[in-house]
């Protein structure tokens, strides 16, 4: 059986799906064959483009023809177009996979986890967060739940970049509440919340996050559109601060921000248990940082060794992945459970759980005060 | 002339300070002369010891007898001892170097610097905020003045320590909130708030912090007496997390933590300006990161040539200095200070506006809502 | 116009350029067509099984049946296959793309290098070092061509794995003299020697390596056959060393080794010039340490930015590259000079060079002294 | 019993020196107690400010007076006065200290190596190769002693500094053959020889060096003269590489230069062994980077732990040292012996090893050919 699959989206995450579907089949061979069926999009010019250099058979400019003739419907469009194509998918009975944040705001999250609870278990409705997929994060997972950080005490993650640090720099979606929903808080902050999520989130490891204090702040107020004479206001936030509290009372603190001059795309993940502490950047994506056991400082550990996550897969040791193999996981893991039928993590559950926190840390920050999650 | 110094205190701080003032007359010959007189302290024979290797002339079981006997006075006791002695000695028109954080309480502190202010410009009263003079931090703090990381936007600053993680390590007076005010937040916050204070506390840089947002937490509730049967409880924070606000907008990350498995004195520093970033680790303490100009990525600086602050005292280039050193340093300033009868900073009010904000984090912990600094 | 490729080898060299291939159209689209047309090998259900994983149309046990029937004939076989093939195919007129080290011997080296010679410049003849392709690397090679940093002084090349360290480690035909020529000097070293010809080999720069002291070792004399209750003897070296005199005086020092225990695949590459220095290591391949201007220390650049060689086809900044990518980038270039008719570098006669340096560090390691080259 | 000290040279060595001896009885209070007797040097009102400065009861312009009326005699002038004033000292029957290296030639050192015997082994001759009283450096010899890092296979030393960089940088004694016997190889490469001789010399790791290759290169033949309006020449090695072999197999690299761009002082040691393998650099003194057990990558280790070697005497984990604190534990255990009358290491033998192994990479240098030594 081959997989239709129909894509909404042609740009960055649309390249970086295609690419991936097009990788599985030299690099994971038991990997459900896939025909990238229809790629969906307005600019019917660029979408003729895009479909033919990512291997597509055919476009389409109304994703409604589309969701229920496919047998997997991709959502990589703005997060306000996630929520109404998603959900009639869902419906239809057709698999989704929708990039992160799962919507713009905490209601149509929560239409669309409803949609994919009500579409049933053998209807996979995954959430894009790809960093559960780097190798040195699994392999990170592997070591917590084995309990070699003994009890978690402190979780920090950081989402640092800077293209916007420079006042000019162009207006786009992303700058617009009504588009994007939130900022770096959004962007940014959705892939740290689900990431500790992942990790530490057990009942026996810190479990969720019950308690956070937000800070929100827009350096630069207003930015020139591309094109135009004119600037159009920024609505979301140029970054976000939060302190957290999980359930077994481990302390956190997140934050990102676009305006961290010379960090590119550094995600940053530490944490500290009674046991041992580990350290992880998005920047060396092949390296996990590690104190376990007898150790006295952190061990830097290339995580590319062939019983190491996914790696039998490529290459042998020491020839480093780079950030679209998360992708190459990632697609693996959700096409072999649309094929048979099985959940797949994160979820759209995951995918709201992580917004709720970021619903939070908004409101958090409007009141000024502690928000507890329900 | 020589000045008579009198010290109470004659443990870790003691042998630091008496070493730092050991060490002026070689690298340092423009120093005042110093006579380190009398050691204050209780248990006798520990003190003769003490006295005995530190070089001093004689010893004193009650501060009262000494505060006005000498040109100098050092109060480098347990917290719960700063006060009272220190007042004395200014209200006898003796300078005083008093160790961090000021006092245990915000009324305590703000006593002390009113009699700071009593006692006039011309009697320095310090509070001993060493990390100012690590010639790293002295030399980041020339480039932030000069403008070269351009619009402050955002500040982290984080202390950590595992000496408490082991739940059967002993309780001491740091547990104690009598004795010591509070825990990791007023033992290393305090040097945190100080140095960011220092480093982007100017107006036409971050300026002061406004507003915060604290988070304080004890883990290990009891700990065993050493020589006891028994366990006593531990009354302050283990670890402590704060987001603040600065007068000019930028945004602020604080943590310290006593149980950060494998971080043994980890104090560490990130500036992100409009131009340019910093970091600084104290484990590194010859070193500091930098992005300026046409950097693409950080750029690792041994502080240790020629111009670097403080280093022509020492060695040549690449021949790095020790924790040690910062003591030297801010020793040097401060008897300099006392033997011109000028002002010294880090002073009392220094010491009592980080003092300030530590209580405002605790007192944001305590209702769970954000505190404005007046 | 399709180029139909032959491939010869079906291993871990054929996945890769297998992969890269397949890879051109959707990242280079200006790339020419490829078609990946048959795949050679000894063993036919293997190859049946690899052919079909790699995507080509057939298979061949006999490489004379293809070299002139195919538009472009790959070498990817063992060292002691690279010869009479490729230059079969040459003479018929078919560009070539062979693994290096390009022969066993010298001598086998110069008839190939002889062969493309006479093939004619429409014809390229490569050599597959792909780490000239390394976007840092090229970056790096930007920088020394503009002069930045000065007259090359220090050259440092070495390249660590650990993948023999154990006495136990199965013997392979990479441990035999007859089948490999040499060991960590071949296939390691290779590698390291022209790499260095291409950063500093410009007559402006270091020149080409004069002279040559170098020195070989086998640690382990004896290895278990796989599946065989014997040993066999290690022929070839497990490290070497080497000195080496570049014609403008420059000093370089040589290294690799299979014994450095916890080095996976750490190609490191160090130069040191009057006005700056710089070092790469392939375990952090999208990284440049660098020194120039007015630095003071090495600025550690993420080589990923829209305007850094090939970051163009791939993903926006930070968002890291791979090992395998060097390969996409070779292949691009190579199949680009076949389809133009141009001239490639690296070519047979660089890795003729390449080889000769080898066989100097050989010959020098056996008379115990230094050895000019000619 | 105090031991009156006469010190010849009051410079860099000079100063570091008597900063050691002054600190011994805070921090080491069961060394014996020093009195800084004579300084002796040739410029008398140098020498009475120096004097005066360190802390020293008089001065002397001939050291002929001095070496027989003290209890221990220190040389520290350059290194073409090593000799006679350092046998005359021990004719007389007064411990030795000297800097390094021992002599400018080899037939000098063999001259005061015999004193050094003829003496007795109650009288120690020590030769100042401080770097073995680095903590993390004595941390890795009880590593090594104890076998983690199994057989030696490969080890690595090189020393870089940058101050002759700029062919302007003026000459000094230290560019002249008479004077200083070699360049960077003498001053730079006596501290590696020595180094590597301390950590793996033992017979059961990888024993004495037993044969080289050595390179040498002068990169700058004139320098001005401060203070006049001429140049004059470089006699001496601006850098040199070599290869050594040692008894029991092992293979070594050493380098030093003065050449090498941004390095200040990087005097780096690496070492590979069947099972595990360590790094260090001189510019991060406190850390050692180690894999040992089960370890994957190299952990950071902070050596300022209160079972570190020589760490009790200081501060608290974490509160790292300088480079200085090298010569107070090296005055520590020389003033010992020699006030217990035994016998300390690194001896005159042990200095008269490393020039041994210098003469011979020199030898080899201008043979062009390996060199064993006997």
């Amino acid at each position: 059986m081959t997989l239709d699959v129909g894509v909404l989206g042609y740009r960055f995450m649309g390249n970086a799906h295609a690419n991936a579907m097009a990788r599985l089949p030299m690099f994971f061979p038991d990997a459900p064959a896939v025909n990238r069926s229809v790629l969906v999009g307005r600019d019917e010019s660029a979408l003729e483009e895009a479909a033919d250099r990512f291997g597509f058979d055919s476009v389409a400019t109304d994703w409604a023809d589309v969701v229920d003739e496919v047998d997997v419907f991709y959502n990589l469009g703005p997060n306000h177009v996630h929520a109404e194509p998603s959900i009639a998918a869902l419906e239809a009975g057709t698999p989704v996979f929708c990039e992160k944040p799962l919507a713009p705001t905490l209601e149509t999250a929560e239409e669309m986890a409803d949609a994919a609870a009500n579409a049933g278990e053998d209807v996979p409705a995954g959430c894009a967060f790809n960093y559960r997929f780097v190798p040195a994060i699994q392999y990170a997972k592997r070591l917590l739940e084995a309990g070699d950080l003994g009890e978690i005490r402190h979780v920090r993650g950081r989402y640092l970049q800077d293209w916007l640090v420079d006042p000019e720099a162009p207006w786009s979606w992303r700058n617009d509440a009504e588009l994007a929903g939130s900022g770096a808080l959004g962007d940014l902050g959705a892939h740290t919340v689900d990431l500790l999520r992942f990790l530490v989130g057990d009942d026996d490891l810190a479990g969720e996050i019950d308690r956070v204090s937000g800070h929100l702040r827009t350096f630069v107020d207003d930015r020139p559109v591309p094109g135009e004479d004119d600037t159009r206001p920024v609505t979301v936030d140029d970054a976000y601060s939060a302190q957290v509290e999980f359930e077994n009372g481990a302390m956190g603190s997140l934050e990102a921000s676009r305006f961290a001059t010379g960090h590119k795309n550094d995600h940053t993940i530490e944490i500290h248990g009674s046991e041992g502490s580990l350290r992880f950047s998005l920047e060396r994506l092949n390296e996990l940082e590690l104190i376990r056991d007898g150790n006295r400082g952190y061990e830097t550990i290339l995580v590319t060794d062939a019983d190491d996550p996914y790696i039998d897969h490529w290459w042998p040791p020491g020839h480093v992945l780079g950030w679209e193999h998360t992708f190459v996981h990632e697609n693996y893991e959700f096409l072999s459970a649309v094929a048979e039928g099985t959940e797949f993590e994160p979820s759209f559950a995951d995918g709201l759980a992580a917004q709720r926190v970021l619903a939070a840390i908004e409101e958090s920050d409007e009141r000024g005060e502690w928000i507890t999650l329900e």
